[in-house]
């Protein structure tokens, strides 16, 4: 039946989103290709429609509709009751927090980013470390201000993943720790060692054809998006128009592929989103752990699989035939699937990645728990560091002051990352499961079957299950480590 | 003195200039990225924002400041003087309009583009010519809202340069009408044949590092901006990051090295205009008719002058050696400064491009005057088209519907680019009188001497003077026909 109070929501919702969206095309084009001195016009630019933006949200004309909608007895996950959830979540956090805040956090945020560029550049954590401070009070203040005063932390993870919180984090986090630094050990152990410099004069236009060819193939939809180039891989703009970036090296082709295919997860999620839904929390993703889930799968479980390399390896030699005559497909498989602990997160392979969100998910923790002060953190860093991986970073350039995350405010935000590979692997055995000979199918180049039933397990149902709620109608079981400590004992021991 | 009053406007202006801006990005990025089917995305961000920019260009407040500003006696021609004229015009423009005025405008400006559109494809007048008549009756109805009813046509001329109207453009286009007809076929006559297809194989990397080179050395700021790729040619973005389009044919080199050196000249004067007065009416155009004399300058005058070759012949040659092996460089200069009457405006000739202006600027006049109608327009345009260039079109696809202009009911426009070529040539002579051995520094590569000087004189004016003044201020006479007249004859018949 129409309901002209919900309709009203529906198109305002819509109209924050299409700002958002062009908020998303500025940013995109902004690392894609802005003019070197036009960077105080586009700061102009965003600072006006991020205003417009905010005004759009923060409409009191919103928070009465809601308010007419909630007073309904809406049934518990209806699609209006989704929204409506959603919408007062959103509405709440761009209402509720004071002017003069925002502005507040808006300046430190610039303060604090070209300070920490400029303390890693000089190794100084002491010259960042008051920035961090203040970070960590605006978080604690934020988190006051929408009622989660006693929980700031969690406040922060949910803000990234709705529904998730340290209570849930912690014990994964700490199985992991358990089982992955021996498994990681072994699986280093046992792997041959890559000859460095392996790969030399792979010329540009030639890997972007090869990325389009796989893009092409895994579904990624070319009338939707686009494939540019940027200092940092990204996945931007949004689902109407997906505007993957990567970055291009001719001697590690590797790097260009893997990102791409990793942005192509996050871009396939986004176009799968339903059409209809878009603006709204039901054409919306889940959070980043869901997310990354996505990039992960495509980049992991698929990507770096040796059926993938069955089909791709003769299209590599095909673009890249002299380049690739001295390496043989068992020495590409190697560097494909290369394991060594390293202190940047960035670069790490995907046994060890999840050894550096652990320790800074314990970091983040002791920090809000006032556990650890921020003078101590680069010592902490650096014993974790020896701890988990074995290694002691050569300076605080290296370690601590690795990230950017931390200059913006954005703590809760690294568990994501190792989030996404344990639903990845989860979901990736659950479709193993469902969809018998789904290796087989990558080897003739085939990915639609894991396109569709990704497509109908997660993309499709945008905010209408939460993180937990999606991976056990997904997987049929909550989230836990074994799918992930499998998966790598599988590929990187079985094999080896 | 400080004056709140004043600077609040200042402010107020610069931040709607700021919503034209990201507007001028996404039109940009319309033509230059947007993949196919994300163009409804981009209609919605293009609607919404633009309904932003209205609202901040039409808030009362605007009203109110310039009501304060306008009793205070500014002194005539000062600073404040013309901002507050050009802004009392920007203000009454975007608020006395009425919304459903303005509602129905766009829509049929989108329906007639498209019937147009479909017309054209089947040079099917009768098809369109509903949609034009009522373009024009919105064109008066406009007229009437802003207080020119009596006047429509001249509205729409003052629309695109202010100051300007049919009593100054008819007597400088009735005198062109004498003189250029029997000067454009004496030089038609008088010009060697050129050989067709000329030009093959001249690869498309190379071309665009040609037109780099040329785009340096004209001035061109690349910090502050950059050229892509478009379908049509144009200069978009805004003078703190101007992006330039072009685009390439491997066997026509010669439309992408002028198209781009024609929009540099729109850049140019775009990249000139005072960097602290953007957004307001000191660092703005003063019309379409000196923006276009600009871009015809560096087109015209100097781009297809033979001391410009005298410097890029050889660094033509150096990047297509092979293929300028069998062109002389009598043939390349013929090629360059080619002319012969067509039934084509876009693809006119420097001397017979007039002659397409003079016709729709009489069939303009007569639609609104009354004394032509809609249905007898195909039939009067070709009888002017066979007075003034001995051509008759082929059928109205190649006549009367080749222009996408009159569809979007944009009247009163076509004059400015004749106009801006009898400037062009009005200020090339007094430059070479100002500035002697001026053809000999293009010889050596050098611009700078005329960019500085049409920096002095346009450039960095902004709005201080209208289209007459400046021109009067610049070259010490009001605008003429006989600097053309003298360009076209000195440079196809001189050296012919």
């Amino acid at each position: 039946m129409p309901d002209p109070t919900y309709d009203q929501l529906i198109a305002r919702l819509k109209r924050i989103d299409v700002f958002r969206s062009i908020l998303g095309i500025l940013h995109w084009d902004e690392q894609v290709n802005l003019p070197p001195d036009s960077a105080d016009r586009r700061a102009q630019q965003l600072q006006e429609l991020a205003s417009v933006h905010h005004a759009a949200a923060a409409d009191p004309e919103i928070g009465r509709l809601l308010s007419v909608l909630e007073s309904r007895d809406l049934p518990p996950g209806s699609d209006a009751d989704v929204v409506v959830r959603h919408a007062r979540r959103d509405f709440d956090r761009a209402s509720r927090l004071p002017e003069d805040f925002v502005r507040e956090k808006a300046a430190l945020d610039s303060a604090a980013f070209h300070a920490w560029a400029r303390a890693r550049k000089n190794s100084d954590f002491p010259a960042f470390a008051p920035f961090l401070e203040r970070q960590i009070v605006m978080a604690r203040r934020e988190a006051e201000f929408m009622g989660w005063g006693d929980r700031p932390y969690d406040y922060s993870i949910d803000l990234h993943d709705p529904g998730l919180d340290t209570a849930f984090i912690a014990p994964l986090f700490a199985s992991l720790r358990r089982e992955l630094p021996p498994l990681a050990r072994r699986i280093a152990a046992s792997r041959p060692a890559t000859a460095p410099n392996m790969f030399r004069g792979f010329s540009i236009p030639a890997q972007r054809e090869f990325i389009r060819e796989a893009l092409d193939r895994v579904g990624f939809n070319w009338n939707r998006g686009r494939l540019d180039t940027s200092l940092h891989p990204f996945c931007g703009g949004d689902a109407l128009d997906t505007r993957l970036t990567t970055r291009f090296d001719e001697n590690n082709p590797l790097d260009a592929i893997f990102s791409s295919i990793h942005e192509a997860g996050h871009a396939l999620y986004e176009q799968g989103l339903p059409e209809t839904d878009i603006g709204t929390p039901l054409g919306e993703a889940v959070g980043m752990a869901i997310h990354e889930s996505q990039s992960r799968l495509w980049e992991n479980q698929v990507g770096r699989s040796p059926q993938f390399w069955a089909f791709f390896e003769p299209r590599l030699r095909f673009h890249f035939g002299p380049q690739l005559t001295p390496i043989s497909s068992a020495e590409l498989l190697a560097a494909i699937n290369d394991v060594r602990p390293g202190p940047i997160r960035v670069d790490a392979d995907e046994v060890t990645y999840n050894l550096h969100i652990l320790m800074r998910f314990d970091l983040e923790m002791a920090l809000f728990e006032g556990r650890l002060s921020v003078a101590d953190l680069p010592c902490e860093w650096n014993r974790l560091s020896e701890d988990l991986l074995g290694i002691t970073p050569a300076d605080d350039a290296h370690g601590v002051l690795q990230d950017v995350h931390w200059s913006s405010g954005s703590f809760g935000y690294f568990p994501s990352y190792a989030l996404g590979n344990m639903i990845a692997a989860q979901l990736w055995y659950h479709a193993l499961c469902e969809l018998p000979g789904l290796p087989e199918d990558f080897a003739r180049g085939q990915f639609s079957r894991l396109l569709a039933w990704l497509r109908d397990k997660v993309h499709r149902r945008g905010k209408r299950l939460d993180t937990q709620e999606l991976i056990v109608a997904a997987t049929g079981q909550p989230l836990g480590t074994s799918a992930l400590l499998r998966h790598l004992s599988e590929r990187y021991l079985t094999n080896a």
